[in-house]
């Protein structure tokens, strides 16, 4: 069976753009003269445009008819799946091991973060996350007490903090920061790669309304391990 | 000035989630009785219950009434700055450098992504873009010239193929890939940065239909370089 009519438009029209016939920011010939001149109808020509409109590659401007959209930007979109679906997707059997839990002064960034008082402490928990028993990741995280704090309680020897904290805590606000790093001593040990080995640092940070809620690190091994998204352009 | 009213109710049902009175997954108490609770009217639960849904913490459903979100996943989304931009952000000056622009044979996964026969070659550029004349990002380019056989002869001494190809080539897809890796020899002359010192890689292939347009992999230095982006919950 070959392809439907308005598809064989759709990828004529496609090469003829590739091609730069049409460049970004062109017009593109009106609906009646390209039925004209594949020999098709409107509703075909339509349909084959409407196709090139939902690939975000052509505008249709209400009464300037149709043009080449220009990108000014490549802004893109990704989404950071729950480290258990991605080892699941990745087809491997997850894991979970708690390394520590207790108690803590954190770092001044996480103080200020949280609102500190000098001295106050915080949850901070240490988990590795297997794939098919081989470390994936290790997750470093501070956790608010005067947010969350049932946390102090929570059992996180049966259930990670991050499963734990979908349940117990909402969130209204999430922010990430992903940068390259090299292994200290204990990032090297518990990943199982040499000090100083290139590791992917993943950190998000959730809110409540104004209070923070959570900060995690998510390290990984580089270069082997990659974040992957895509999808349709915008 | 104190805040409006429906502000205030919707920070006393903020604290009452937080506090685990109602936990992910319960219902909230209807709008009358909230209403009578609160000694306020009912449009003004209302309203406090919508900013409580458009941050994503609370779900209207048409006849169960109200409940607190459930979160599966920890999604996100992520816009990744065209580089310009993205100096100018910091407040920095953005400058270009091209290092190189040639046709050659590309490794092999770029020639199976092109879809090119053996021997076949393809544009190669590198580039460095600056901030303020310090290296922020090495860009190593390939572009597919069955696709955009204009990148042959394009002036990437005075745009650089990012901006280019912006201009020149649509696409329909794009796909991300983020990894940690250390700088080889000729990465690590271009950014500044020790030889195997941790860097962030961000590689982007962009399609158009069915047809690679480009792959191109950015090369920031680790661990100053950081990738931000937030918003709100979805």
């Amino acid at each position: 069976m070959s392809a439907p009519k308005y598809k064989r438009i759709e990828q004529a029209l496609l090469a003829r753009i590739a091609a730069g016939e049409f460049a970004p920011g062109d017009p593109i010939p009106n609906e009646a003269d390209l039925a004209e001149e594949y020999g098709v109808t409107r509703p075909t020509i339509g349909r084959a445009l409407g196709a090139l409109v939902a690939q975000g590659l052509v505008e249709r401007r209400r009464r300037a008819g149709s043009r080449v959209a220009v990108r000014a930007a490549v802004a893109t979109r990704l989404s950071i799946p729950l480290v258990r679906e991605e080892v699941r997707a990745a087809g491997a059997r997850y894991g979970y091991r708690l390394l520590a839990a207790e108690q803590a002064a954190p770092p001044e960034a996480v103080a200020a973060l949280f609102g500190l008082e000098p001295g106050g402490v915080a949850m901070r928990t240490e988990a590795l996350h297997l794939a098919d028993d081989a470390p994936w990741q290790l997750e470093r995280r501070w956790i608010n007490l005067a947010t969350v704090p049932a946390a102090a309680a929570a059992p996180f020897e049966a259930i990670s903090p991050n499963e734990w904290l979908v349940r117990a805590a909402p969130y209204t606000r999430i922010g990430h920061r992903i940068w390259a790093d090299l292994a200290d001593r204990d990032a090297a040990r518990a990943l199982g790669v040499r000090l100083r080995a290139a590791v992917l640092c993943v950190e998000r940070t959730t809110w409540m309304g104004d209070a923070a809620v959570t900060q995690v690190t998510m390290i990984h091994r580089g270069p082997d391990y990659r974040l992957s998204f895509g999808d349709a352009a915008p």
